[in-house]
């Protein structure tokens, strides 16, 4: 039992943050102020030390939520006249479609379903189908199911193809890694409350330097149009609108406990130890993952609800809540799931706790174990 | 001297918060929670009763800016067949048409240049001889000048002639009056790093709710939709997107310590006595305001810069910061000019603190006193 303190958030984020990033909070600053102007460059050039990509990117900061930082980035990068391929196995590549038809860009899609990994193979035929297809956007890892997307291979489709890429690495940046020197792709789009373990309050996209140069007027929004706030920051090293100065100063702090962590690195060894340690322990109690192994990410994992007619998800969140620990509800449309988050400040202790109020939850419904019903696994093994 | 402390904000916001507000970010919350939820739907049902509208309107938080809260409004309410007046004496006004040039929304403009309010009798001239026009924006205290717009009567105006009235009450709200049962407007909007002395990171919009009902496919932007927004949190209680769940926190207790002080008109007493002692002490330097006493507003104050040819503004700033407090520079196209705000945790002692580091920064400067040059004055008594 841990009610003595807050809960720790075992979900996607927002998450457990440390007390040292939340401290940093302690002090107001002024948005106009040079002191505050250094914080925000420093962020900015943090960022994109983490993605090597300080050579021909630039990180354009922007108030709001994550997707208010992808709505900015199709918005401004992909110009009226463009055409976008949206590869969607959940709900967040379904938002950015959803985002295109807002922004009357014309948009196909490729719909794997709740789940299914979209197959490099099949971007290529549609890309060579569709000469009109001036962009694609993907998500890396899907946090609807916790798939981590395969967007290397995709990368190089797209590349391959002389089309553009814009990735939404919302969840991933910051512990998956993400080398631009590498990756073709235009923009990498994440925000402050992931992996990097900052608190919300806003997201960032890095871009291609030469690519946003070229981006005036393309935006539907003043407030999104991110070509308008990277000119604007790089004249007077302000936000132009007033910035969210307490979560940016908490960033701060978080990217350098991220740095002493050992940077993506380090994260990816501590999120991947959570989930190991989570997926062996609910194996243990029966439950199944939605994915197979090689399709799990080290954010988040889905599993399949128990069988048991005695189960109802929103007790056994409350049982678990009661011992300390919030979980995540699924948002599967076919089979019933709930998903366990390994991100924020959680370790091998955290770990073990949640598991073991999973096996009291379980206990004080009456169900002996976490299997599912037979039917909902997932018989192809993709 | 007070160099052993952060510096005092004086300035439009993000200003200078309590303590125990910043303290309530010290825990995390789950964005998805039921504790959340009920955090959220608290603040809501209060900023409400602040303006004694909870009979007939809706409370819409929005991530992002007030800026974004704005442009939210602004896309949600006009339809896309409507036409927009716009008001404008300053940077504010001006933003707003920006904004609807963005959206593509017909808009025609009062413009008064850096500081004169607009007459109501020019509005009702205008909406006679323009019947396309369906909707009027206005800036309730324009922080460019410090100018407290007549937003009572241009609404009466507007009433009149059966068009429907928008006010950007961003730097007003919670400290100036705003009596909804007695002011004939569809939206006021505001932000949470205003008076109700939060910290910046959303912005909240109140709506007439038989306004709002009509205005689904209005907006041209999914993150910026105040429709989608307000339906989803009615059925969910949710944010639809991910929440500055630390900030709105330090909204709730804001709102806790502005209800303690008297609500509207304790702050309002605070402030208002703030302006005075920075009015006379400013005038008794030999300073001038930019506008007369009856447009002054107990938000900003707008001064002249010394004629002194040793003035220098950043040389000015920095003497005065060095001594723990942040002033504003001007905004004005004509005049140069500086800005020192009365809001955010200031009381008599911080008042009398800058009036004392104005004095130093002027003798270190070798200045004797405040006097502008003459024809620099406003020449009329507006």
């Amino acid at each position: 039992m841990n009610k003595s303190r807050e809960p720790y958030l075992l979900t996607p984020g927002p998450l457990t943050t440390s007390l040292t990033t939340k401290q940093a909070m302690l002090r107001d600053w002024g948005s106009w102020d040079s002191d505050f102007n250094d914080l925000t460059s420093d962020i900015c050039q943090r960022l994109l030390q983490a993605a090597h990509a300080e050579d021909h990117c630039v990180c354009v900061p922007l108030q709001g939520s994550g997707t208010y930082a992808v709505e900015a980035t199709l918005a401004t990068l992909i110009p009226r006249a463009g055409k976008a391929l949206v590869l969607m196995n959940g709900a967040y590549g379904q938002r950015m479609a959803k985002i295109l038809h807002y922004l009357g860009r014309p948009c196909v899609t490729l719909d794997m379903g709740d789940y299914l990994p979209p197959p490099p193979n099949r971007v290529d035929e549609i890309l060579a189908g569709d000469s009109a297809i001036t962009h694609v956007a993907v998500v890396h890892c899907e946090t609807s199911s916790g798939i981590l997307n395969p967007v290397e291979e995709i990368a190089e489709v797209v590349a391959r193809r002389g089309r553009r890429l814009l990735i939404d690495a919302m969840s991933a940046f910051g512990a998956l890694p993400c080398d631009a020197r590498g990756l073709p792709c235009d923009a990498v789009v994440a925000s402050a409350n992931k992996c990097f373990e900052g608190v919300p309050g806003f997201g960032f996209a890095l871009i291609r330097r030469e690519v946003l140069e070229r981006c005036a007027g393309n935006a539907h929004s003043l407030s999104l149009d991110l070509y308008d706030q990277w000119t604007y920051m790089a004249r007077t090293g302000q936000w132009r609108f007033t910035p969210p100065t307490h979560v940016v100063a908490a960033f701060a702090q978080a990217l350098t406990e991220h740095e002493a962590e050992g940077g993506v690195a380090g994260r990816l060894a501590r999120y991947t130890a959570n989930r190991d340690l989570l997926v062996a322990g609910m194996r243990a109690m029966g439950f199944h993952t939605l994915l197979a192994d090689r399709w799990l990410s080290p954010i988040i994992v889905t599993f399949h609800s128990p069988s048991d007619s005695r189960f109802d998800f929103s007790t056994f969140y409350r049982l678990i809540k009661d011992q300390g620990f919030i979980i995540y509800p699924g948002k599967l449309t076919a089979v019933e799931s709930f998903r366990i988050g390994c991100i924020g400040q959680l370790f091998a202790e955290q770990m073990r706790g949640v598991l073991a109020a999973v096996r009291t939850a379980l206990d004080a419904m009456g169900i002996a174990d976490g299997a599912p019903r037979p039917e909902d696994l997932n018989p192809v093994e993709f």
